[in-house]
């Protein structure tokens, strides 16, 4: 039994029994060993960017995090830009990034470079394992690192000599993430008195808050305090949709959140971040609450969030039985034949939408109303982009069916962004997951559009249409979709697109539908 | 006049007239500066890795950096692995990477990451810019730091605020890089005495040192002391083909490279770096020269090789006229009718190669007579992937091909590779780009079944053949390249190659050949 034996032991004692990997021939050994455990799950992504947001949607939906295998600096490079979304989930990740055997980085090869710097930005842990002996420990170590607290991404590097070398012990060693951390009689007690201070007050929820049964405790609280309940803009994983509780978000442009956040006196964070622009812009509030508005972070993420949600419910006296009333009824939106835009669009999906569906949201412009239009559907998961790093959706949506098989994958997706990880696709149709991805084919990047006009130009010139447009060619997605082994469609209008959705759920594997807008 | 128009105004200043980019809205001043400047040619590329490998293969063909813009971390990330194929190329490259406004970076803001971390590990310079009166003093920094020495990427980081403030003076610095130094008469006698030791000399050649005129004089040093002459593995560009130096490269398998350089007792390093095993195997050296053998660099990347090698043909007297007693004679190799394999698709394409061509290579296992089956064809360039990050192939033609109008640029690229940067094909379409690129279909990633065997295993089993084969489903290249609007065929035998390569030949703009092998 060598390092890379005990490390796939490792992992799997912890209970990460799925690999997302692209490996190479530094990794071979890591590979052999994968090999001779069948119940590891191996899942090939071919570019690291699906890997690593594979992992994330994964992460997302099993509550549980799955392993990457990463070859090089290069290779993780790839990953990083889904790494970074996954970290701004609080999306626990386990990487496993191979180095060059630790002799053989004297020499320079060609693919040598520094690995911890480029892991760092976007990892809560690194670290470079120093032996075979020492990898169990390592591994459990990183398993407990990506699950506890605020959730994460931990990076493990390691080198082929520690992958190929003999171990002494076959013991096995087990992560123990700290428990979260229960929040403290006296925090409550704080926030509840702002919550009768007679100011009016914003509950602003996140992370494990947004799953029902906190979101239950956090509106009976809004309903007997006449608080409001909000999410953050950006969000892991919302619990919604008829029969769970209704909750607004914090609106994307800095101007409008700003406006509608205009008489809030005071923000009670539960496992959110306080809110910020997106992107500065001269002359604009970087936040969007008031400077005056008083702030208090209730508790963090990774906390014990629905204990203090409920702990706090019972301080104030609310009664949180009979929960339905805080609940959103089924409504589904009306549309009418006609055209494909990004109202009606949003339409013919919320009228669609399955009961217990997965919807993995990177619609951007074009999803304008999404948000809003899915409310009523059937109660379902709403996973999004979190960092602003686009290309996370087909992986997070194919990570999000791994872990969810028997549930229907809807991954509404710009144009623009389906690009930079289309290779996802290919994932989709090897391992036939159920994954409808509904593809906004305005054929730009039109929020660039949008944001040049911000800066004072009228319009777009030579070289920033050439920047902007994703025409002269148009891409053809069925043609894409096809060529990666995926069935697909082309819709125009209201009634092909509800056609084509009504097809692909009453089929079960991956199928695309290019909704040209 | 703000930050963004002077450091427009400066690269263009300094001969950066190309700009590969994927922005957002960070760079939003950078890019309606960029728009009032319809001198500098703005290149989309629908992911970041095409933005960096394109730019890697403009500065081989251009001998000048192109400017890359980049989108804050997450965007630096998806161009590094292409980055470090351009770093271990000593190619140039001057990226522009958007941050947040300085004072924006408190709040937090979800792409808020480490750039600098992410930057350093590819780049030789990086720089954030304090404000908007340094930058064109930065981006002057930036393109003589990319062009000087032993040339490479330089990183220069614009806060949006640094773009958006007016600047106090319109005056644009110069970039002065420092000369090639100058290789010492010393140096230069010490190599002639080794030469002259009777004992067997490798003369190992890099950088520009596989420019036609530097060979010559290499060619004539070898001839009259009897020293062997190689070029490294892996190189920026060379110049061959009939009328030119015929070159060996080290051979990439150590065993093989080892018993190859076994009776080598001195190698020379001229712009080489001494050769290495690509990965550390268990038991098996990590270099192929001798231990004993000595080492001497005579000159490293970035000097004046050229002047030190015809020094050094001086010091020794050898005659250096006559040069086409060196050079290789047109030969092209016989292909008779049958399937593709990597001997026969290597015959075709050497057979067939027109003349001034630049060849793109990232063809892998696939590609191992490519080299060879080319050096007697017409006088052409040869880029290869350098750094042994995947996905530099596509995007490296995508740049020579805007680096050299009126070649034709011929792509010969592995398919588990082209998976990485696919999104270049649109970027060929959409600058009529005239690459012909031949993707070698073997389905596999196959130089990893080749590896595993190496480790010890049989064969693959489950796990292992998901992660290496890339059939089920088999990817469609013709689809794929049909939905980025390029032209493409497959063929399965060399009589269809080579009707399609006359094809392509007859025509101009992007096309690509699907080739089964």
């Amino acid at each position: 039994m060598n390092g890379a034996d005990i490390l796939c032991d490792t992992l799997l004692h912890n209970d990460v029994d799925v690999c997302f990997a692209n490996p190479g021939t530094s990794e071979m050994h890591f590979v052999a060993a994968l090999d001779r455990r069948p119940q590891m799950r191996c899942i090939l992504g071919l570019f690291e960017g699906v890997v690593t947001g594979a992992a994330d949607g994964y992460a997302r939906m099993a509550d549980k995090p799955a392993a990457t295998l990463l070859h090089l600096g290069p290779g993780l490079a790839n990953g990083l830009a889904n790494l970074h979304n996954a970290r701004r989930a609080n999306a626990p990740v386990v990487n496993i990034v191979g180095d060059h055997a630790t002799q053989h980085l004297k020499v320079d090869a060609p693919l040598t470079s520094d690995i911890e710097s480029l892991a760092r930005p976007m990892s809560k842990w690194v670290r470079t394992t120093r032996g075979a002996d020492d990898l169990s420990t390592d591994a459990a170590a990183a398993v407990a690192a990506a699950r506890e607290g605020q959730a994460g991404v931990a990076t493990l590097i390691l080198p082929a000599d520690a992958a190929w070398t003999p171990v002494a012990s076959r013991r096995l060693a087990t992560a123990r993430p700290k428990a979260a951390a229960a929040v403290d009689a006296a925090r409550i007690g704080d926030a509840a008195r702002l919550l009768r201070s007679g100011k009016k007050v914003l509950l602003l929820l996140g992370d494990a808050a947004l799953r029902a049964a906190a979101l239950e405790a956090a509106a009976a609280i809004a309903h007997a305090t006449g608080a409001r309940l909000m999410a953050q803009q950006s969000n892991r994983r919302i619990e919604r949709g008829a029969g769970r509780v209704a909750l607004e978000r914090v609106i994307y442009n800095i101007d409008a959140a700003a406006a509608d956040l205009a008489d809030i006196d005071v923000a009670i964070l539960v496992g959110a971040q306080e809110p910020a622009a997106f992107f500065a812009y001269p002359g604009k509030p970087a936040r969007p609450l008031r400077p005056d508005c008083l702030v208090y972070a209730l508790a963090e993420p990774g906390d014990a969030l629905l204990a203090a949600l409920r702990a706090l419910a019972d301080e104030l006296g609310c009664p949180t039985g009979d929960a339905g009333r805080f609940h959103a009824p089924l409504r589904r939106p009306e549309f009418a034949d006609g055209a494909l835009d990004a109202h009606s669009l949003a339409g013919v999906v919320g009228a669609w939408l399955p009961e217990g569906a997965v919807v993995c949201d990177e619609s951007l412009t074009a999803g304008a109303h999404l948000y809003a239009m899915t409310a009523g559907a059937p109660a379902h998961d709403y996973i999004q982009l979190t960092g602003g790093a686009i290309g996370g959706g087909l992986p997070m949506a194919t990570g999000a069916a791994v872990a969810c098989p028997g549930r229907k994958v809807v991954s509404i997706q710009a144009d623009g962004s389906a690009m930079y990880t289309v290779q996802a696709l290919w994932t989709q149709a090897r391992e036939e997951l159920d994954v409808v991805t509904v593809i906004l084919a305005n054929r730009s990047y039109a929020i660039l559009h949008h944001e040049l006009k911000n800066v004072g130009a009228t319009s777009a010139g030579r070289n920033a249409a050439r920047m902007f447009d994703l025409r002269d060619p148009s891409l053809g997605w069925v043609h894409l979709a096809n060529g990666m082994g995926v069935e697909a469609t082309s819709v125009t209008d209201t009634a092909g697109l509800r056609a084509a959705l009504d097809s692909a759920a009453a089929r079960r594997g991956p199928f695309l539908i290019e909704a040209l807008i």
